[in-house]
Formats: C-alpha cells, sequence, structure tokens
C-alpha cells in the first residue's frame, strides 16, 4: 500500500498540505495514490536523525554493512508483483524492463554488500615507524577510507530502480558508512515509497541506527535545495538533466562548506563510422544503430544521439538504411507526459536548424504520450558552428553528421562536450589508421567502445559510467560498478596511533585478512 | 642568472611592463632581481602549448615520465648553492631548512618517478567478455586512469621549494601524465625561475614535447584568475589561506566547465590534553608544544593553533609551563613582511576578544619581520560562543582552550571547522576512556595524531595531508604521498576494444607485468 507519506527514519510522516500525484503514461491517467511533500521542519528532522545516525553506522563492521544491504535487496524482492506493478504504473515502462532494472539492482546491493564484507576496498596503507632513521625518526602512519556523513541522493526519472531509491548512489553510499536521504523522484515517488519501505525493514531487521536511511518527496524543486544547503548533509549523488544537475552542483559549491555532487547528467554519445565499416557492414550498423537509438524510447543516458562520419555514397547508403530501418520500429510509451513534450519541442527545435536535413519520422504515431522516432542529417561545416545540435534531445533521436573529411572530422570530436562514451565502428584492421580520431574521442568520453552500441552499462569493477563535463560533474569518479563507493569516502590517517585503538583494518595482526600496502609492498599478512 | 621573465614551455618571454620585486626579510631590504608579470598573450599562449603538449605527453609511458622526472631532481641538486642562497634572500628562511627541503622536494620526485616506473597506479581493471552469458552476453571492460589535461599550480608562500614549482603538486600532475603551468609565487618568483630553469633543462633532455611545463609571474591576483578561467585548464592545485583558494575554487566551479580545484587551505590543527597526561607529563608536553607552535615561526599548515583541556589545577601548570617554555625561544624571521604584519594584526586582534588573557607574548623582539610568539588563554564557553577565535592565525600563536568538562570539549571540537591534522595527548590507558572525544575528533581531520606534534608531515604512501573543508577544499584528496597523484586523474574504459590497440596497461600479455584487477581477482600474470 502506498501511504504518499515521507520516510523520515523508519516514521511515515506527511504534516505538509502540498499534494502531487504520479501519472500513468501508458493509460494517459493520474494514479490513485497521493503523495505529500516532505515540509521544512521533516527535511530537518531527516538530516539531524541521519547526522546522529552517522556516528554509529560509520563504525559498523564489513560484515554488518554486506547483511544490511543483503536484506535490502530481499526485502525489494519480497515486494514481489506489486513492486512491478507501482513501478509501470509510474514509468510506463514494460513489466520485464521492470524485471531487469530489479535484477540489475539487486546484483547492484549484492555486489556492495561483498566488496564491503571482503574490506579491503579501505586502501589500507601502513608504513611503520623507523624509530632509528637520521636525521630524524620515521613515525608510524596508517591510512584507510572513512565514510564523508550524511549523502543526498536523486532518484532519476529513467531508472526508477536502479539509480533511484536503492540503486547504485544508494548502494554504494550505505556500503561506505554514509547514512542516505533519497530526494523520490515526482514521476515515481510511490514505487520510491515502497522501495523505501524495504530500506527501512532491511534497517530495522539488521540493527541498523535509526536514520541511516530516509525517504522525502516532493514535485518541485524545494526539498532539494533545502537538503543540499543543510549543513549537515556532506555529498550529493544525481542522475538526471544538465540544468537540474548544474543547479545542485553550483547550490552546494556556495555553500559555505562546499561539498561533493556527481551528478551524472546529459550526454549524446558520439558513434563514428569508419570508411572500411560503412563499406563493408553499412546495413548491419544502420539496423543496430535503429535499434540503440530508439530502445527504451531512447531514454538512456547513453543513448547514440550523434552519428559522425566523412561523407560519401557509402555514408547516404548508411543515412538511408538507417532511415528505413529505424521506420520499422514501433514508437514506444515514454515515462512522462512532461518529457514527451520536452522530447516533442526539442527534436523539433534541432529540426529547424540551418542546414539540418529531416531524414526519417515515424508518421501515423497517435498515441499520447509515445514519441516517434527521428533522424536528421547535416553537414559537418553546419553541425560545427551550431553548437545547439550538439544538445542532447532527450528520446529516439539522432543527428547523422556528414564530416567534409577526417580533419573536420576530429575537429567536430575536439568541440563536443563532455560524454559519457564514445563509439567506433570500424574493420579489425582500420582502428590503426584512425589514431587522431580515436585519441580525439579519448579525451572527450569517459568509455570507449568498439564496434558495439554505447546503450547497455554493464555492472562491472572496470565499468565508467562518467565522464568529462557535462557528462559528469567529477569526471574523476564512477556512478557504476563498485569504484562508485570512492565517490563518498576520503582518506585518513593515524599516526602514532596504540595498536588496539586501531580500527581493525590497520590493526598489526590483520585481523580482517585483507589486502593492504605494507611499507610499498601489497599483503595479506600480520605486521610482526 | 635571475631572468625575472616567464617560461612559457623552453622560451624566456617577458613583453609585459608590470614589474615587481621580492624582498629579503632578514636584511629587511629588497632582491636586486626584477620580475616581470606574464600578459594576458603569454598565458593563453602557456595554455595553448600545454593543450598541446598533453596529446603525446599523456601517452608517455612510465618509464619516460620517471625519467623526466629524476631527471628534474638532478638538474635542481645541479643548480648547487646558487639555488639555496635566493630560496634564503626571498624567504629569510635559514640555510639547513633551505636544504632539508630540497632533499624532501627531490625525494617526491624520486617516489612519484618509481610510481609510474613500476605502472601499477594506474589501476587497471579487466572484466573478460562472456559471450554465452544469458539473458546477454557480456562485452569485454577494460578500465585504467588517464590524466585530465593541463593542471595550474599555485606556489605556496611556505614552501619556496616542496609545495611550489617543482612539489608536490607539479611532480604528482606531471607523473599523471598532465602539463603543468605554475604560477609562481609572487614572495619567491625568483626561486620558482632557478626551478623552472631545472625543469625544463629536464624536459628537453629527456625529449618531453615543449608547452608540459611552464611557470608564469604575478604580484596579484589577474595571472591566477586568466589561468583558472581557461578553458584549456582541467585542474587546479593551490596551498595557501583560506582566502585565496576558496576564490580559486569560486572561480573554478563557476566556469560554463567547472573544473577541480584541490586547495589545501588553513587549518588550526586542535591538540588535546587528556587529564591523565596533564598529571603524569606536563612539563614534557608544555615543552613539546612550544617547539611546534614555534617550529619556522609558526609558518606550518600543521602548526598547533589550538590547545584544548579539561579545567584544573594540571591544566594551569601545563599553561604556566607552556608561557614559560615559549618564551625561551628565539624569535625567528616571517617570511616576508606582509606576512608579519597579518601576523600582528590577527594576533592582536584575537587577543582583545572577550574573555582571552594572553598568558605569553614574547617581549623585546626588536627585529623587523622577526615573529613574537604569543599564548592566548580563554575558557572553553567564551571559545564555543565566539567563532573569530576558530580561524587562523599564521604564526607562532596558539590558544589554550580551558573545557568545563568532557561534554563542552567534544561540543567544541564539533564545532570546529574542518582541520589538516587532531592530535590526543594522552596516557597510554586513558584513550580508551574518551572514545567520544576520539570520534569527534576524527570527523572533523584529515590526520590524527597520538603523542606527538602535527608539525612534520612525512612523506609516505600512508600519509593524508588534507581534510574538511577548509582545511582542503575536497577531502576526498591528499596533497602529500603516492595518492596525491589521484587528484589528476579520471577513470576510462575500453569496451571490446582490440588487444593490438589498447594501452599495454590492458594488453592481455600484461607486458608491463602490473598489479591488475582481473575479473575481480588481483595478479600479476598475463590473461590467457
Amino acid at each position: 500500500m502506498i501511504t504518499g507519506k515521507n520516510y523520515i527514519g523508519s516514521q511515515l510522516l506527511a504534516s505538509g498540505d502540498k499534494i502531487f500525484k504520479t501519472f500513468n503514461p501508458q493509460l494517459n491517467v493520474e494514479n490513485p495514490w497521493q503523495i505529500t511533500e516532505a515540509t521544512a521542519d521533516e527535511i530537518k528532522l531527516a538530516t539531524a536523525i541521519a547526522n546522529k545516525a552517522f556516528l554509529s553506522f560509520q563504525k559498523c563492521t564489513g560484515k554488518e554493512k554486506a547483511q544490511f544491504l543483503r536484506t535490502i535487496a530481499d526485502e525489494i524482492l519480497a515486494l514481489g508483483d506489486s513492486l512491478l506493478e507501482v513501478y509501470c504504473q509510474e514509468s510506463g515502462l514494460p513489466r520485464g524492463r521492470a524485471e531487469g532494472e530489479r535484477g540489475r539492482t539487486i546484483g547492484q546491493l549484492n555486489a556492495f554488500a561483498d566488496l564491503v564484507a571482503d574490506g579491503s576496498w579501505v586502501e589500507a596503507t601502513i608504513d611503520t615507524a623507523i624509530p632509528d632513521r637520521q636525521p630524524l625518526p620515521k613515525v608510524d602512519i596508517r591510512k584507510m577510507m572513512r565514510p564523508l556523513g550524511t549523502v543526498v541522493v536523486f532518484g532519476s526519472s529513467n531508472f526508477p530502480f536502479a539509480y533511484s531509491t536503492a540503486g547504485g548512489d544508494t548502494a554504494s553510499a550505505l556500503a561506505s558508512g554514509c547514512p542516505v536521504i533519497v530526494k523520490s523522484h515526482p514521476m515515481h515517488a510511490g514505487t520510491s515509497e515502497m522501495v523505501a519501505s524495504a530500506v527501512i525493514k532491511a534497517a530495522q531487521k539488521t540493527n541498523m541506527p535509526e536514520g541511516v536511511f530516509s525517504n522525502l518527496n516532493s514535485s518541485g524543486i524545494e526539498v532539494g535545495v533545502q537538503l543540499v544547503q543543510d549543513p549537515l548533509v556532506k555529498a550529493v549523488g544525481f542522475t538526471g538533466s544538465i540544468k537540474g544537475g548544474r543547479a545542485l552542483y553550483d547550490l552546494a559549491a556556495q555553500r559555505p562548506e562546499p561539498i561533493p555532487v556527481f551528478a551524472e547528467m546529459g550526454s549524446i554519445n558520439p558513434v563514428v563510422i569508419l570508411p572500411e565499416a560503412l563499406k563493408q557492414n553499412s546495413s548491419k550498423w544502420a539496423s543496430a544503430c535503429a535499434g540503440s537509438v530508439t530502445l527504451g524510447a531512447g531514454q538512456f543516458c547513453t543513448n547514440p544521439g550523434l552519428i559522425l562520419g566523412v561523407k560519401n555514397d557509402d555514408l547516404n547508403t548508411f543515412t538511408d538504411q538507417l532511415a528505413s530501418e529505424i521506420l520499422k520500429i514501433d514508437p514506444i510509451c515514454m515515462l512522462n507526459p512532461s518529457i514527451h513534450k520536452n522530447y516533442v519541442t526539442n527534436n523539433e527545435a534541432l529540426s529547424s536548424q540551418n542546414g539540418v536535413e529531416v531524414v526519417a519520422v515515424y508518421d501515423g504515431n497517435d498515441k499520447p504520450n509515445f514519441a516517434s522516432q527521428k533522424i536528421l542529417a547535416v553537414s559537418g561545416k553546419e553541425f560545427l558552428k551550431n553548437t545547439v545540435l550538439h544538445k542532447e534531445v532527450f528520446g529516439p533521436f539522432s543527428i547523422v553528421v556528414q564530416c567534409e573529411n577526417e580533419t573536420e572530422l576530429v575537429a567536430i570530436i575536439n568541440e563536443l562536450e563532455g560524454q559519457l562514451t564514445g563509439t567506433l565502428l570500424a574493420e579489425d584492421n582500420e582502428l590503426g589508421n584512425f589514431g587522431e580520431v580515436v585519441d580525439a574521442l579519448g579525451n572527450r568520453v569517459g568509455r570507449i567502445i568498439f564496434n558495439g552500441m554505447p546503450t547497455g552499462v554493464e555492472v562491472c569493477p572496470a565499468m565508467v559510467h562518467g565522464g568529462p563535463y557535462p557528462s559528469s560533474s567529477d569526471s574523476r569518479f564512477t556512478a557504476v560498478g563498485i569504484d562508485a563507493i570512492k565517490r563518498w569516502v576520503r582518506p585518513f590517517s593515524y599516526q602514532n596511533w596504540p595498536n588496539a585503538q586501531l580500527p581493525e583494518a590497520l590493526q598489526d595482526e590483520n585481523p580482517l585478512g585483507i589486502s593492504r600496502l605494507v611499507n610499498n609492498s601489497k599483503t595479506n599478512s600480520a605486521i610482526s
């Protein structure tokens, strides 16, 4: 059952009078349940109890935190079909996607549980004393990671599970020992409340401190603004638009005590198709691009919104094939009428730019909130001089840019904003001849793909989901994979600290048996 | 010879007409050489050639970069006595300090050379493909660190070698593969030019690209402002005042493309002396504190500017002993008349606050620019309500705070701004009884010290030199130790990339023999 209330720790509160509803875009009607926005006092209460919880939560052992994370996963599964139904009702996404994304979310929770149960993630580093060193004795210094404090997580519109309430930001922050306050996404606040109930139940079952997790509702920006400005909040995770992410980044940077914001924002994910690939595999790549552009109505951060090639007959053939392939695909319902409306406005704005040709647009789609896919084409020269064409259009949309030559192709890549991904479609022996293209692309992206599509973000240690601004607000971190935990921790040194008073990770005996750097050598051994 | 010109890469340029001189505080006269400020065009040229250099410098092997760093160290040594003389003339610091700091600087350069020659620092992480995974095949993903781009380093006033031109920021940035543009500190611009000449000579000897290093002069803020705002600059390192560091942080955050600024700023480095330590070792700790407060005229980031204890007769005895010990020490020349003037103004401002007692002030010091050490005392109650007393006074100065009880002690620690260090002076069996004090201190600092003094920052992998704001602008990084390199790099993934085209660090054969995380296991082996 959805109460529409805010979880302030384990308490369900709704003292406010601002009410909103979520929307079912498939049926084009509001969902019946009412959501109550968090009040200023409720927000203050949430940050206060989170701050108090931090004192004990930061001391939980890795095994205790692992048990908490695994229990969250179990409790999410225990919500069963009713959770999947609300997910679908609030997002318009199909049941299969709901199941897949739930699996991904549970996989992430368990991956972070494994990480902290093992314990080596704290990067324990020990330099033992050298009392007789000349001219000065060397002190004993031991370093490990410790959590920053309360983290605020903003749910994303397009991943109600995996990048929202108990998604990667929350899982990595809890794993690190940081309490989490979720600002639920207004489009799926009911889903968020249900997932939050699972987190709260897990916290209670595993004896986590009250306040370790809260879930706050809002339809506007006020709740988020107050949270980011609260002195008790120490970091922010966000997935969404450049406008939203930048606003939060600016608020955080302007605080008396600035705090880190990891915002994963927009990206147009350039795909470069090289001449031999065009010649040999034009139809294969046209079909793959059509599928990737329209996957999930193009509502993925890694949607390929830009396809770059050097103009010739092969590129024309490819463009025709892409147009033909993409029109074979049935339109899909978008997440929300506002997202659909933005898609229409934004794709039309780009279509009407100088020199832009509409090479494909799905015709005859009359279902409300369903997105008509569209492909544009433009010359490299026009693209270079018009940065409006460089902006993301969130939806099933892409632009083919016909470059004059390789020089122009490189110039265009160099002019792009930072991107999550860049893709090279090439024949095996072709890559070595386009070193400048590869280098330029590498400097603009967080992940580079050979002969594949950018959609599909594997959750694994080697994944980078992030990249130069504005694809993320800090390219030094990733939102996906176990290294996502690094966003919420800081190194901390103990000097000449008594062994018995050290955290176990740093004690001579190495009671956790973790991997440590001791006097510059990696070892799992004790210090004798 | 000091030309006073700017190194724009290997070119010595001085087209501007703004001239300034450095100052010899020991002799209280200007130094004879003239320094010319960099012009706007020279700054643009420096960032342009650095950006060009980045394309090839980022591809240098670890061994090539190591050779560059080691040659810098050699060339600094080759400058011999003349460098040490200029250092002393521009800082007023004694010859022994110059030698020690040079040794530390060379040690840092060599430590980063070792790190990149070994190569494992890139955190190579490989998840191999699983083509038959259900429901979807798993792609091959390989991740490693790569450099951000041009880094601007601001030299610090108090470490003309170790935190300036070829200091830790520069060494770590060059090691990572980032070109460096130094904005020399106006107080020791001559020293900076000489060290820059060593870097340039080393770059030429080891065939580094033109533009990999520049050294720009200025007496005001304009050069720094233009550098931080230049779109070709990708990160900033700074050591200095809160005012200066925050100004750079704000400029960087307000850019269309915000960039990371690691600013190591002020700190008052609280020292907590527990009751048993007061009872058993009052005179030992009084003497140690007096030495640490006055070391180098108190011009260290880790100078203990705050001493906290619970009031009783033992604390009174300690305070008397501290007063007596500190007056035995001869005053020392400060770095510059302006720093001396600020010291006087700031310590007088704190001395005149409500409830503050001056317990010791050196009398009879009449040498210009020599700092008279001073100790204040104040009640915990007054300290808690007056945050003016929480501000750093750069110089040989400290405040003893007499807390009512342990509760007030904890409350005071919780109210402090972020600090580089926190120190506990305690008897061996005492620490366990003051868990709340230790926890509170741990949450406010980057390094916690048992029964030692905060001055003296060991350069080793386990060191953290950084901490919660404002001791640094981002507590997730350290300015000292090999992990300082992490400030300048970002993770980058290759997906399904052809083995032969991968960087060596990620190739199946592991030609560098580095430690890698392959399918979640650490190994130095090849992938078969």
